[in-house]
């Protein structure tokens, strides 16, 4: 047992090392690059979509998404104005630093403003792994259910913002925000929280007031 | 990397060993036993409590529930009348066929009908790992969205049934059955396939009338 923990822990700090080489790079590039983690379906590519149309082209962005299989999100973040990289897995249930430092080998670092990272649909593993981002984003959403904090604490206690989505769709389903905040509040006190429906729009105006003021408090470029 | 292979084999291998052991006690107790997997917030739960209004007492049924963290799962079983027993993973994103086993030793076989094991919330990774039970049952939903089967290829091609859950939130989500029924019918063909809703009671008929026959179906007790 000892022998397997301590493997785990040279895997980790591998890994650990690698992200801290990926936000040099960001950080000399004056990019801010914020993590999405969530559930299948909680809506990362709609919050992209939404983000880009609000803020491209002035903001230069630029998106890697990562899923087991497919292209669809990187399609679509391409379609809504985004320089995008997709990066498969291969099965792998979450990215880790060295898939984010093959993506950055492809971007156009020194003409970008923000990266967001679409974390694989998962509310366990990617919270493991740094990748040398400069924020995490936990998209929640309303239809998941308000149980989701006490089931996934890693994942909520880890994080630096907390989007919950799909409100548009509380009139429909028993989802008690009081319990779900409630939650939230013991796992990361004070986390800052944005309720919002990337359908509507409703509610997005604070979570874009939020980036903007985080991407203009990045170090400009040299 | 062969040293690696290697490993990974040989961990699949007891793992399926064990499977084989829970599965050959699930037959000598004439137990059908099933595993629910899917997203966070899909409605495992929730099918559950349905499936044991309509058919416990008098079918004797079983929960066992995996979750990284809380017992509320269990909770919500053993309140719907099921013998209920949680483990919590301890930050693990799947059950495996030893947690499965230390379950069963705490359960009275000989006293059930069905056993329902009620994975962790997640599209990848239980997927890789057999437990003993007879069939495998995804529960997705419709807000997740249509276009799950060609993200997450690797649990829709190892599932034996499908259920499409909350189909009461088809008017208010953009989801396409077509599109959706199209990817599973690629990745397996001719899947059984129950779309339904837990909140409304909506098409449960035919998945209670498919679990009914499964259960005759089982070895008759010794």
């Amino acid at each position: 047992m000892k022998d397997r923990i301590q493997v785990v822990e040279k895997i980790l700090s591998a890994n650990d090392r690698i992200a801290e080489d990926n936000q040099a790079r960001l950080d000399a590039a004056g990019v801010l690059a914020l993590n999405f983690m969530a559930s299948p379906g909680a809506g990362k590519t709609s919050l992209i979509e939404r983000t880009l149309e609000a803020l491209a082209p002035e903001r230069r962005i630029a998106v890697v998404d990562g899923d087991v299989a497919s292209s669809i999100d990187a399609d679509r973040a391409a379609a809504a104005g985004a320089t995008a990289v997709q990066i498969n897995t291969g099965g792998e249930c979450h990215l880790d630093a060295v898939m984010l430092q093959s993506a950055l080998d492809q971007l156009p670092l020194d003409k970008m403003d923000l990266l967001i990272v679409e974390n694989v649909g998962n509310l366990i593993c990617p919270a493991s792994f740094a990748l040398g981002t400069h924020a995490s984003v936990l998209i929640a959403s309303v239809p998941e259910g308000d149980d989701k904090p006490y089931k996934y604490p890693g994942m909520y206690r880890g994080v630096d913002a907390l989007v919950i989505n799909k409100i548009d769709l509380l009139p429909y389903i028993d989802f008690d925000m009081d319990r779900f905040r409630a939650g939230v509040e013991m796992l990361n006190p004070g986390l800052v929280t944005f309720a919002l429906s990337c359908k509507t729009g409703e509610g997005l105006e604070a979570w874009l007031d939020w980036l903007n003021s985080r991407i203009e408090g990045c170090p400009s470029k040299g």
